[in-house]
């Protein structure tokens, strides 16, 4: 096939160059300003931008190259615990959200709802929505697929052969939102939802729990951010589950993150559908579900947990770009030679699934393009100039520690494929330090509070299981349950609020 | 990772065995209804049903799946031609769209419109919209993101320097329809649209090309379908484009249908969004814009073009499953004996991405097997029973033209791999010969129509050129211009309708 475009087929696509005149001028310190770092960041980094309708973004191919290397490997990991995808409708009948009670209260505030179905002219030519064409039953944009899939396994279920169904769709949501944030809370976002069918409980909950084991091993290994495992409180519950299963992350201002869920929905919506299947037994019963979901959220969170001042700094394993590969060159021929061995490099590399682009822009000098990659935190920089083409060596400067080395020439695939592993390894071990650094054990509401403000993080602190509880304390702190953690250990305590009996702590933190 | 499903897992999980019981019952032959011959077996193949939603579909994980291939062949031709993805909203404000007239004239007849923001409970308990979120400008649930896209391109192009931007998105778009089909025609459908800003015309018109020749040799190479290269006439034009290529599809039926279409839109959109860039020569100009789509409509382009009276054909190239192997056993040693046989196969296939799957249920008997994979169209099914064992063979046979062999255990992967080519070849063949058959050169309109209700397919014309010429023979004949075809010879003759001179022909049909 012809390609067009040569030159853009060959070193990826991802950069609009008019941002780039902006860079130059830097981004806000996190110390100075975290908030205002992390937004700068995501548009200069050619991450993402706000779009024209209120609360959603338009992802940017940088930004979505990061979101398809995720898709990658979760829908893999979802594939290889035996779930196929398929897809339901964008739209939900009103009556159908009104079936579930708690579901229903959960999303009701926030529903973008269709109710027309044609435009026109009016007489002054204006095009105007068409009050012909009403719908009969308004249609919610899906907020989360519930009660449409459930609708529908009702037709696809009789008999405990029909079971365990595991499904998941990839697809946009719509929860309008007041608030937004690039990644972080958008009006319109894009996820995965799982949604599983089974003949008990048992089999129910054991499926929301591999499904969390999945998320968890997907944060920490890919994503290198390290997730504590827990359960919701009863007030943090998915509106229409029994148990609310989740990962929670760190991020550098001591904020936390929910990164990820897994609900066990007992039979709530195999009620409410009216969904009932025959036990090997013969019996009659209702069918107990599963649901559970990630987001481009994802995205905020790796942004936020591992990036400093000078940009983006991405775990090698989800980096659209790994190496970059910028010529320091005086005459075409030296320019030439430095591109033969970016070939030769980025043939190498290939079968090990490792994206190298060599950068031979002659619009942008050496020092411009590094602060470039940089920002956009590709893990590996090499720079080549005269002297190392007389020397046979090269410079790579690592984007997680600002550290350089100069090496020969010969053997430098594996020094590249070594120092990924190097930098996955440590941009996770930091990550797990600062978590440490940053989990308090506190007995006293006066020191729970002075930690939140000071010092910031996950507080461990005794509670005494009260949804009251929970929320005076969320009201005169900010702070709330991030979990119950799967590993907490029984201890004999007294709640830090009213002083009542407790038998394990929970993490409790200000959070995004 | 633990599995809690392993025999899922292992043997992908396209089941919903309530509607295998069904079976039995068989298709329509498509020589009695071929209509109903293809509703019949998208629902009995478990590729998709109607969902509880007006025209909108549930694409069920079999469908899905073939979905996926057609995804990540495309995807990686998308990208082997220099394009990235990214994603822009779901919603478009009500102006955008008028921005553009022959756009919105296209489109506002099918709209969905989302008018307001939040639901609530009235006095009576009830869920209704609240009249107090009504939104000032009403969204649009995009039926093709042209407008968005281009308002947003404004932001990102200031000179020549930041074109050409070549970029793709898959999603969700709507487009009310009165009268749906599985695939064909929902309300709702998945696809991909590619919107490209260049900074010449010639640059822009290459690149709709492009798009179209990548249409094209997806369609043979990958689904076996042959199409016509083409360009639309006037009135057969996207909304909004200056030119529209096609690709056109011969059903077996007869009936044609525009599997992809690649539009050069000049400077139209980016005049209605005020998109400007500095050139090489310091002067302002108009940026040049192409766009370019297929949709899950091709899962019913394949389905129809390949498909016979038993069920599903598909080309081994996209078939979800290519080998399907059953045991036909009396002693749990010989199931075992024959699963080992079965696991040697599949870890020998996998590199070759062939998939391989084990039909070890014991609730269903060989018959039953042998007659719902056919339905859904495995290419190849392997048999292997006792006496297979003994003499060391296995019986294959294909799907596509019923043919049988029994052949020895020993070097079964490579026949296996060449028969999958000589069926994606054979199928190809058989698709070409049909169109071949079934395109007519016709000079007469008494002829002309004959033709098209007694041999149907293209029939290959001369038309005078004017829009009233098509359209009268449209309604006389419900055939469309499908195409000038890319390659149509110079050739005198008179238009089949008015006796005008024209100078080439073109190919009508009746069309889906």
């Amino acid at each position: 096939m012809q390609k067009l475009f040569p030159f853009l087929a060959k070193s990826s696509v991802y950069l609009l160059k008019n941002e780039f005149q902006e860079m130059s001028k830097g981004i806000t310190n996190r110390a100075t300003d975290y908030s205002q770092w992390y937004n700068e960041l995501v548009v200069k980094a050619d991450l993402a931008e706000h779009s024209a309708v209120r609360g959603c973004m338009v992802i940017k191919p940088y930004g979505y190259a990061i979101w398809e290397k995720m898709q990658a490997v979760l829908d893999k990991m979802f594939k290889d615990t035996g779930h196929s995808n398929a897809y339901f409708p964008l739209f939900i009948p009103k009556s159908f959200f009104s079936k579930e009670a708690s579901h229903v209260e959960g999303f009701a505030k926030e529903c973008a709802v269709v109710t027309h179905y044609r435009l026109k002219n009016d007489e002054s030519g204006q095009i105007v929505v068409d009050e012909d064409a009403k719908l009969e039953e308004e249609l919610i944009v899906r907020p989360t697929s519930e009660t449409i899939i459930w609708n529908t396994y009702k037709g696809w279920i009789e008999s405990y052969r029909d079971l365990p169904i595991l499904i998941n769709q990839w697809a946009n949501v719509v929860r309008w939102e007041m608030r937004t944030r690039l990644f972080l809370r958008t009006s319109e976002f894009l996820w995965q939802e799982g949604h599983t069918a089974h003949a008990t409980s048992e089999e129910a909950i054991a499926e929301a729990k591999q499904m969390l084991e999945v998320y968890a091993e997907f944060a920490e290994k890919w994503m290198a951010v390290p997730v504590v495992r827990g359960r919701k409180s009863e007030n943090e519950r998915f509106a229409g589950a029994l148990d609310t299963l989740c990962i929670e992350a760190l991020m550098q201002d001591g904020k936390a993150l929910q990164a990820g869920t897994s609900h066990f929905l007992g039979q709530n919506f195999a009620k409410a559908f009216d969904v009932k299947f025959t036990t090997k037994e013969g019996k009659l019963d209702h069918v107990w579900a599963t649901s559970w979901g990630v987001s481009t959220r994802l995205i905020g969170a790796l942004i936020m947990a591992h990036s400093d001042d000078q940009g983006l700094v991405l775990p090698p394993k989800l980096a659209p770009i790994h190496v970059v590969i910028v010529p320091i060159y005086k005459t075409p021929e030296q320019l030439a030679q430095i591109g033969e061995m970016a070939d030769k490099l980025i043939a190498e590399l290939k079968p090990h699934d490792i994206t190298v682009k060599f950068d031979g822009r002659d619009t942008y000098r050496p020092g411009y393009k590094f602060a470039e990659w940089e920002l956009k935190g590709v893990p590996l920089r090499i720079a080549v100039g005269a002297r190392d083409l007389e020397n046979g060596t090269v410079e790579i400067s690592r984007r997680d520690n600002q550290t350089k080395e100069t090496v020969p020439q010969e053997g430098l695939s594996q020094r590249l494929i070594d120092l990924l592993e190097e930098i996955q390894a440590s941009i996770y071990n930091k990550a797990i330090e600062f978590r440490a650094n940053h989990t308090t054990e506190v007995d006293d509401y006066e020191e729970f509070k002075r930690v939140l403000d000071e010092k910031t993080g996950f507080v461990s602190a005794h509670w005494d299981g009260t949804v009251e509880t929970e929320k005076r304390i969320k009201e005169e702190t900010k702070a709330t349950i991030r979990c119950i953690p799967l590993d907490a250990k029984e201890e004999q305590g007294t709640c830090i609020l009213t002083g009542k009996p407790s038998n394990k702590r929970v993490l409790f933190a200000r959070a995004y």
